[in-house]
């Protein structure tokens, strides 16, 4: 094989989600559509607010079709950046501009392009992530020539472990990834947690002498069901990136529309900026979306319905609850983290296959012995599994 | 600075073409809008076709809103990869299915992914290129780990020098692209010129014992002013990736829309295409954008209108050749590449600025001496130009 064998291995292993997914296909056509709960895959179940769809129309029923249509500039339209900074100004009391700001094709290349801004590989620098964690920060980061480190949490509140964090970080730590509310455990951290994390980092650049960067990953920071505030986190810490999506907010995680934020209290944060905008180039991205720009800057601060999400999960934390399942505490995003009932996840999954409920395993979160529910479903769906959960959970003993 | 040098290069160092745009951008308040004659970009200046704004519409209007904006699987939606295929298969011939195709974010995410699939960094391998060049593909390659071998063309009509490309071609050569029609000179590769490029690849194959990949690079196919066929480089060489976008053809640069196909002929091909399903992953690729996916399917075989790019070809090569101009012989795409009138192009490129003509230098493309001027601009724009055009001569002498 004359390949590159390192993207040939991520090209041809399947996620688990995807093999999930792909079971639940044949096991619909086997028992009928309405017997397999696929609890597997993370695609918006609420769709797009009315008023999204009518400013794509508009756009497209009234603006100069070539200007639409039309390269914006690398890093998005200047007055749609502007617009977006100056919301995120009015919601979280920050003074951005547009120059912070560089659109994307959704959050997972903004956090590619930020990782590859500032990682340099023949120092054989690393990105610390902490667990559970979304599973692709290990493909972007091994992309870009770097190493993951994977910190686990605190069993008991899925908040960060110190004293472990401590013991991963090193000289060659040079980003740190943040994804709250998280995917796949639904936890916010606390601001408590919060600022003893950026405590930790300032120190940690002193003493090795280099800026650590902070990477906030957040597509999910709408949706929460505590009356926590979620931390800002650029207000905590200066050397801070914010990725965000617009793909869970508003229901378009096809469209690929989302942004990098490069905080403008950042150490020579002009020249990271140009660096992000240099990953761009390099890895051949041109623009974000043009017409999507256009509409998402037409409706900045709306979201979907998001209530469906709260419903489901009340539903099912209750219900999963009372069968004598133990969750994390799920105070934001769209899913369930439930300890698995024997110590083997994948053996569990298994076992849950069985009553056609399909939940994947936690190993390649970061996270083995625990299983993720992905709660943006029908209700309907939910109701009708929940025999199954119970069935389940009385196989062991429960 | 701690941030990674070769990413920070790449952005904060404009490309001249950006440099020249933005100074179109001061000039025209200066002396007036009418007064400027910007030949300096490649954003097509005709609409896109009305059925396709209205496929759009339509899309939105009576799609499910949820699976129109869901994630399509991470090579595109089966049923639009499918109809691509069929299309291909229509036009050309070949016989090509939906799992040779990987639709992307446009053609420079299609490149950057075929070559990421197959080069391997830590052999130093190399991506060959004809000058002049799409000026990216040296931007793509280095960010890919790769170097970029640049091969000057015959000076006398543009077509590849044979006995450069056999000097330059080493063990270490993996991607060999082609741009025809290209971008800066508006050449076609003849069927001849294509013929013993084939025949020497493959020797060349043979003689190292490993596939070197002909990478086609061809937004501009539809854009042909001549009579012959621009030929369809699977049918000449197994190992062939055609990198299309339907930024050109359908006025559509902004929305980033096109695809990587990976010919079925290919030695191993389906490991090839995990490769590229790998590389994706790694770049922080999810899907193209899904909403475009579903109206591009409904729209093969349009384009918008071309003529006026004819017309403004016609215009300006006839034009200038009165006025004592040499002109490469331009068949497609909307570009003519122009000798300049002295040796520097830069300087030349600096005396028309004088006249408020913006016209881009040819160094970067591999051509010094010689200047691209887009004519995707108004009709109108060009015979407000001619005079400009005819002063700049005569200051030479002509």
């Amino acid at each position: 094989m004359y390949v590159n064998e390192q993207m040939h291995h991520l090209g041809s292993n399947r996620s688990v989600i995807r093999e999930l997914f792909e079971y639940g296909k044949i096991q619909r056509a086997k028992v009928g559509d309405d017997n397999v709960y696929d609890f597997s895959i993370g695609n918006p179940s609420s769709p797009p607010p009315k008023a999204f769809q009518q400013a794509l129309i508009d756009l497209l029923q009234t603006m100069d079709p070539i200007s639409l249509h039309a390269y914006t500039s690398a890093q998005g339209d200047l007055s749609v950046r502007r617009a977006i900074a100056e919301h995120i100004n009015g919601r979280f009391g920050t003074a951005f501009t547009a120059d912070n700001l560089y659109l994307t094709s959704g959050a997972a290349a903004a956090i590619t392009l930020c990782i590859k801004a500032v990682l340099l590989p023949e120092k054989n620098e690393e990105v610390l992530v902490f667990a559970p964690y979304f599973t692709e920060y290990r493909t972007f980061t091994e992309g870009c020539g770097g190493k993951l480190v994977v910190v686990p949490p605190k069993m008991d509140d899925f908040q960060i472990d110190f004293l472990a964090f401590e013991a991963a970080l090193n000289p060659r730590t040079k980003v740190v990834i943040v994804n709250s509310p998280n995917n796949p455990s639904g936890v916010i951290y606390s601001e408590e947690t919060i600022v003893r994390l950026c405590d930790i980092l300032r120190q940690k650049e002193k003493e090795y002498g280099h800026p650590i960067y902070l990477l906030s990953d957040e597509p999910y920071r709408e949706i929460v069901y505590s009356d926590a505030e979620v931390p800002y986190l650029t207000k905590y810490y200066k050397n801070t990136f914010v990725c965000y999506s617009y793909s869970k907010s508003l229901s378009l995680p096809g469209e690929r529309f989302g942004y990098a934020l490069v905080s403008g209290e950042m150490e020579d944060w002009q020249n990271v900026y140009y660096a992000v905008c240099g990953a761009g180039r390099a890895l051949g991205y041109i623009c974000a979306p043009s017409l999507f720009q256009y509409a998402v800057a037409r409706c900045l601060g709306m979201t979907s319905d998001l209530s469906s999400y709260r419903v489901n999960r009340d539903l099912l934390l209750d219900s999963l609850t009372a069968y004598g399942y133990h969750c994390a505490t799920p105070d934001g995003a769209f899913y369930l983290f439930v300890e698995a009932l024997e110590k083997d996840a994948n053996a569990f999954s298994e076992q849950a296959k069985k009553h056609n409920l399909l939940l994947v395993p936690g190993d390649d979160f970061g996270c083995p012995g625990w299983v993720r529910v992905s709660y943006c479903v029908s209700t309907d769906m939910i109701r009708r599994s929940l025999s199954a959960f119970q069935a389940l959970a009385k196989e062991y003993g429960k």
